[in-house]
């Protein structure tokens, strides 16, 4: 088995993936924008790679975990991207959270390159993908997922399939990030309106966590939202309004009406207009509901 | 120890918490809009009323379980009401949903009679009272909470205290419908979205079910929600909307804006007004999002 | 011809309205909380009174202008009340902005005492009150609008008749209250939207008001707007907020989804919420739309 | 003089330009998709082209007036389009209601190609076409303007200049149909209102638009509006929600929360995702609001 594959996007999430999958044996061919990053990887394992067509030659598989569309558009079809120094027959696991019309523009330009796209965003703060705990969506060609299932087994607590068209994936990983941003919303209203009832917040929090709402997403989130506390920023208002974004765009795309995904998206958007767009996505949310109820 | 009772209200939840009661060896003084509900209950346990006040004649603690704000108001301060039956010193034990505020005028009027209030809403659908696996919200006086506390012991797994204002566990309750009144139109929205992407429903639901989202509100109603299945009819559209009115009015009161409030609010209204309000909630929610999406 | 009236409410709008009564020759029995104000009235044609009772003792004729729902009901029904004093047979025109379910219900209560009650809210700010420019929309049954013409004649540009029903005039005082709230939003929108992408705000509003948009209500909120102009106060923001309640629990009671008093309640609510409930309702309204902007 | 100009796009406001433009003595060189509509041009002052570039062969000024950006960039930039024909130093008048993103990228290309683009925008519907009445707002560099002035004084009633920068006029045009569709949903939400609550639509569209919205907007709108009338059509829903979806994307680059932008999106994505994209978009917004009110 071949045991070298690229690697290329070494931010919070990355560095754990790539990490994981050196515990499991790979050796990585790695580009970063900041290649200093990739210190941080064991040598023994690592070979840097000043440029996306340097980390993605000769390997069968390249991954790829980046900021946005726009990021990944620009290292697989840039100069020096990807698809210049990818071979023949290798596959792309594309594991950001980018729109499916991305994704399925990439994959048909790796198709006619002769290599193929496999879109796999997966759900998981960075610590789940250092603790191998991701959940890891996958849709796309069979022989595309067959390839990659040896890769993503070491990432992940599960792989699911969300069949054969391109971007099914991240469909779902667009859907899955609005309801997590819709929870965090709900639960700010909702601890907003006991605190101003004179209510304790966690109380409430606890309350909900254990009954109703006994899901992690309820519980870690919902701690935070009551003790309003914002730091260490973990994942970013700018990134949160990027993926409301995408869900917006997706909702106009396939005409599919979302009263809610208004709500968040002028949420995040004024959070991002107010100077916000570096603070965590929770003290977006969470804090723009207790100003606008003056607390 | 004291085991007989009275009790007001027997719809889908009063019946089975009424038949629970029973069940613990307590006598019941039943009193219903339709007394012949109460022809479910064991009749060497029961004692059929013909008024409110006759239900609350003798006892130390009568249980109400009603549809509205209103109706309670009436059921305890109309005519042959609770009010005119209870004796001194007992306890008004009220499960149903309402606000704070009628909830701290009723309890005012109580101490001026020389007896007591118990704020006691429940969290659970019709299956989890039979199953005694209510949550039950109490607020209120210790002495109250002492009292009642024997008696719910019966009803449900658990029992949180909300501390001494009156009307505390109302607004739990009414956070805690909008928060899953939230979570069913999330659902929708997302489930909305993937199926006008290809997807199917059904494996949305599981998946989100599963995963992030493992909570039986998620798995259950997101179970129905994927598959339009909105019958039998649990609790009523416009039951719901009724619980949007009271958020909203809560929100109000007390100076808190919830954008989501006001999306359940508007889809909730806007099914009453389209002539759904028997209907499930579920239905409500559900359908409205389908058909702004044109499926 | 009868030229002696009670006046009650000596607000902004009322005092313009009962110098304007004077002017045209009627002699006043007026009552105010703060009866001072009263000291602004030709003395020679005014009888300060100590209760509402006292102003509609003797007249056929009483006219109230009071700030909302609760005053209105509290001046007519209380103790000391408009009518405990009022005649047999005489006429309450009631010019406040309150409710059609108010206008039915105090109506129903005149006519029990066989006096005769008039909705008669008017559109215009005290400007337009003092100018005699209000225009008076009026709902009720021929008779009391017969003989309450002489007297509105001298108040405003026009009587506008919405019909038998007591509350016609209320549906749509509101309606126009919600219409303008609405235009406010949409300019300063409309307005920060431009100064966002490097316009003149003044131009913009001069643009619109002189051709699109070339009514009053454009020309002169759009100039205060597009300036940031906020003081003096005219017509505070816990009123716009209370007028926005009022179009609210209407949309409701009528089963009306609408969306934009949504977002007019919202912004509202947010204002009053912040402790601004006595700015100017345009700053309510304007700087709420600049803050969430960021500018 | 000279008195040959390009003209592309005869759509139902291209072809009263084109007629304006002839009847003050243009010979026009036009291109249309369906070139057949220029036969409704006197032929004396016609030349029909196969191509864009054919059109602007030779003259020095084109004129477009197009359904939107995308359209706009085919005609101006695709093989055979207007850049290819252009002639050094002469100017494209850009009509069309297009976002400020694209005329800043078509000003620059034009630029590089030695020739110049004016964004030239107008307000009016068709008629105000044929009747020279539409309004006109003009950004960009003073010689484009100065250069256009003779043509677009032949149709309109007004040139407004909104400064140098390309896109100035463009956002003007954005947020005055913003403004435009807002005014249609506050209508018609308000006289729904006022016709669940017995009252009369027409009686209500004629008092507001004789009084406080005495504005040409409000009166030929409202008319249609509270008469339910949508035929014939005049302007798509699919284009309105073309231009909500400009507004929207402006507010976004621009960092600028518009509550009523969401609203009008959600109204026509709705009214599209229905099937209801060809009606008037009158009917995409009216109709709308109706239904939801069960009405």
């Amino acid at each position: 088995m071949e045991k070298r594959i690229g690697f290329i996007g070494l931010g919070n999430m990355g560095i754990n993936i790539a990490k994981n999958l050196i515990n499991a044996g790979y050796h990585l061919q790695v580009y970063n924008r900041t290649l200093s990053k990739a210190n941080e990887l064991d040598p023994a394992y690592t070979t840097p790679c000043k440029t996306p067509a340097d980390a993605a030659s000769g390997v069968h598989i390249v991954i790829t975990m980046l900021t946005d569309d726009e990021v990944l558009k620009e290292i697989t079809l840039g100069d020096q991207g990807i698809l210049e120094g990818l071979p023949e027959h290798a596959l792309h696991i594309s594991m950001s959270t980018v729109s499916p019309e991305t994704a399925e523009q990439l994959a048909a330009l790796h198709n006619e390159a002769g290599s193929h796209y496999l879109a796999a965003p997966v759900f998981g703060r960075p610590e789940a993908a250092e603790a191998r705990k991701l959940w890891i969506c996958v849709s796309g060609d069979q022989h595309a997922k067959d390839t990659a299932k040896p890769v993503l087994d070491c990432l992940g607590q599960g792989i699911i399939d969300f069949g054969e068209a391109t971007g099914g994936a991240n469909v779902i990983k667009i859907a899955g990030n609005f309801m997590i941003m819709a929870s965090m919303e709900m639960m700010a209203e909702a601890f907003t309106l006991a605190e101003k009832n004179g209510l304790d917040r966690a109380q409430v929090a606890g309350f909900f966590g254990s009954t109703l709402f006994n899901a992690p997403i309820f519980q870690n989130y919902g701690k935070l939202i009551a003790g309003k506390q914002y730091e260490p920023v973990g994942f970013k208002s700018k990134l949160g309004y990027k993926d409301a974004r995408l869900a917006f765009k997706l909702s106009q795309a396939s005409e599919t009406p979302m009263p809610l995904v208004n709500a968040l998206h002028s949420r995040l958007l004024t959070a991002v207009a107010k100077g916000r767009g570096d603070t965590d996505w929770i003290e977006g949310i969470s804090r723009g509901v207790s100003e606008d109820a003056g607390v």
